[in-house]
């Protein structure tokens, strides 16, 4: 069934939010077995959104609008569904209750707009929004459904998951279903890696396919399968996965949604094994990447952000004299980093990145993106020199994916190249 | 003048990558003045880009495309370009040329696949890409220009910023022109502040506008302002910014494109004082936002990720006697953390955060997202309890920007409530 994803809002179009609700819904349908056709984002105008109902009822059997139903928009998107609907708005005291009740929580108490937040399409089936105040609507026609929520990530996200697929769920049974397997690999880019399982993708059948999804040192690899029978699709896409893995099995760090700091606590935790960051130039994002993943006080103690010199000794241990004598961004110096980062934190493993992220601050021997890495752990200290760019932000998050691939390929018994 | 955004890939479609080169288009786009009128996605399809590119045609004059011309995808972009423009594909030397020499730096030769990949249609002007090797193409007809550029965001955001502002600058001098201030707030949620400022929001003339940009314990307040008397738009967009911040100003961090950490570093920078950070549940990332800034060496000293109890002691001299009695979600076990911190670390000011990021860990007394936060400085300690969701990612990035905006609020000589 085809899908399409309409978002409204003038701050999407002068871009000053990112649509992550259309990432969100147009992934949310997909694994539904839903083939999202387009995406639009249209003004806060009648004119964008009428345009946009239009090309979607076209082109689509259920449409997902997000956006224009907040308490500082006026309800233009409201009216003009109203309108295509050929409805009415009516006061909806439900809505208004639970509004009075979360406003009284906060000691307060709704005044006239919130009563006009309140005003929905008589024909709209009502989608209770418990993360918010502003609810959402399904309405349909001629056995297309259109789905209006408001733009509020937090609160979008609640009304897909809880209001808009179990509805769709128990109206439709998807006849020829989508499954896919993502395999997710850091250490290599798209293009070598296309080249590499070339042959394993000129023998894809035609119900199969493979899309590449670089992001910066990692590239997910996307399996997708259209059939009917699922542990026939499943054994298909097994089979693939395997071929994949024969060629550049050292490259996979896991499946689906695990990111690589996740990958490696995941590792960890099987062998009941603990860590430690020592970070300098990544300035605390290895230790936030870790700790991102729920459960991860199991295998992670945390860590030292080593900006000055004087931290570097007084954490780390660092001697002064070596990074006299070799400089903060050094093979000695990330070596002595992750070794005492190791022994006065007390972990298994540690992990220590030092070098210039940018834009300023490399010299001719020593130029901006040169950054080192260490892994000290129960086998020894293993270092590795990176050579990066000059956008810091993109360094940085290079230089702590590589640092956390490093580990995890130690801990997978692999040489760290 | 209109925009229009053409991004192409089913990858967008089925929800695996967000769509940030929209953004980053439409930022760059409406800086210079034009309305960008719609931003829409198509599969990497004839029939998707085709209808992509009339309507793009119809809705504007000027139109950015991004996507599908990447070594591993087919070459459909160019082809339907090529014949919408009712020209051919021809090999480029050119192009080829620097391909190869960027394939004998990394010791490989180009293959057939990328002699293809430099077929381009005849009668687009050739723009250089010295991040990558697919370059991007300029076309025309009837007055109206069409840019297709790769959309790996790295090489996109070269090819914007070096080639196709400068030449539409040349090109183009815009009569109305559009100018804009963005006011940054943290600590009140847009319904607050609209409220608030709803007097000054209604006293907007006509050729002014103000939208909202809530994003998680940040506002951002975006004044626009269209005239052609550059200093008549400056002198009347600080009428109305003054306005606002007699009304909530001490809710104002900083104004542009500015982050809460980046405005807590130009305070520290202005007073040459130094910040160390102690955090437990936020895992780093304090840290992380303060380094994410380039020159924030000259502030940040660094920093301890304290996730285990053994290292809030270690570290941060936190008495394990405190712990067991209050708990490492306490009021007392943060404040000697921040004071530890800063003791030990040698700094001017510490912050210190220290709770339950979930999704689980909490307790009937304590639920998750319980957290407290203190700062010590040289006038004394000051902690803050946080009630925040169970969502752990928004939770750590919430506390994170709390962390940060208390210590503003010292700076700025505030009450941190």
């Amino acid at each position: 069934m085809k899908a399409y994803i309409l978002t409204i809002g003038d701050e999407i179009l002068i871009g000053q939010v990112t649509d992550t609700n259309a990432t969100y819904m147009a992934a949310a349908l997909s694994a539904e077995g839903y083939q999202v056709v387009e995406h639009l984002s249209v003004a806060d105008s009648r004119e964008g959104i009428t345009y946009g109902l239009d090309r979607a009822m076209q082109s689509a059997d259920l449409v997902l609008i997000t956006g224009g139903l907040g308490p500082t928009k006026d309800d233009i998107t409201k009216k003009v569904l109203a309108d295509y609907f050929d409805t009415e708005l009516v006061f909806h005291q439900e809505s208004f209750d639970r509004l009075t009740k979360v406003y009284q929580r906060f000691g307060r108490e709704p005044d006239a707009s919130h009563r006009v937040q309140c005003e929905l399409p008589a024909a709209a089936e009502i989608l209770t929004n418990k993360r918010g105040t502003a609810p959402g609507m399904w309405l349909e026609e001629n056995g297309r459904i259109v789905v209006s929520m408001p733009g509020v990530p937090y609160e979008m996200r609640y009304l897909v998951k809880h209001e808009v697929l179990p509805r769709l769920r128990e109206r439709f049974a998807a006849d020829d279903k989508t499954r896919s397997l993502t395999i997710l690999t850091a250490g290599a880019g798209e293009s070598t890696i296309a080249e590499q399982i070339a042959s394993v993708e000129d023998s894809l059948p035609e119900h199969m396919s493979l899309a590449y999804l670089p992001n910066l040192g990692t590239v997910r690899l996307r399996l997708t399968i259209r059939g009917d029978d699922e542990d026939k699709m499943q054994a298909e896409i097994r089979e693939y996965r395997d071929k994949i893995e024969q060629i550049i099995g050292d490259l996979v760090f896991g499946y689906g949604e695990e990111d690589i700091a996740g990958a490696v606590g995941r590792r960890l935790l099987e062998r009941k094994q603990t860590l430690v960051t020592a970070e300098s130039c990544t300035g605390g994002t290895m230790a936030s990447m870790l700790t991102g993943n729920a459960g991860s006080s199991a295998y992670f103690l945390g860590g030292a952000v080593t900006y000055s010199n004087a931290l570097k000794n007084a954490l780390l241990g660092v001697q002064l004299s070596t990074i006299e004598e070799f400089g903060a961004v050094s093979e000695q110096t990330v070596r002595e980093m992750a070794e005492g980062a190791r022994k006065n934190l007390r972990a298994d493993y540690a992990i220590a990145a030092s070098g210039i992220a940018g834009p300023d601050g490399g010299t001719e021997e020593k130029p901006v993106g040169t950054i080192w890495l260490a892994v000290a752990g129960p086998d020894g200290t293993q270092t590795k020199l990176l050579r990066a760019g000059k956008d810091r932000k993109r360094n940085i998050t290079f230089t702590a994916l590589q640092g956390l691939n490093t580990l995890r390929r130690i801990l997978d018994g692999l040489p760290i190249d």
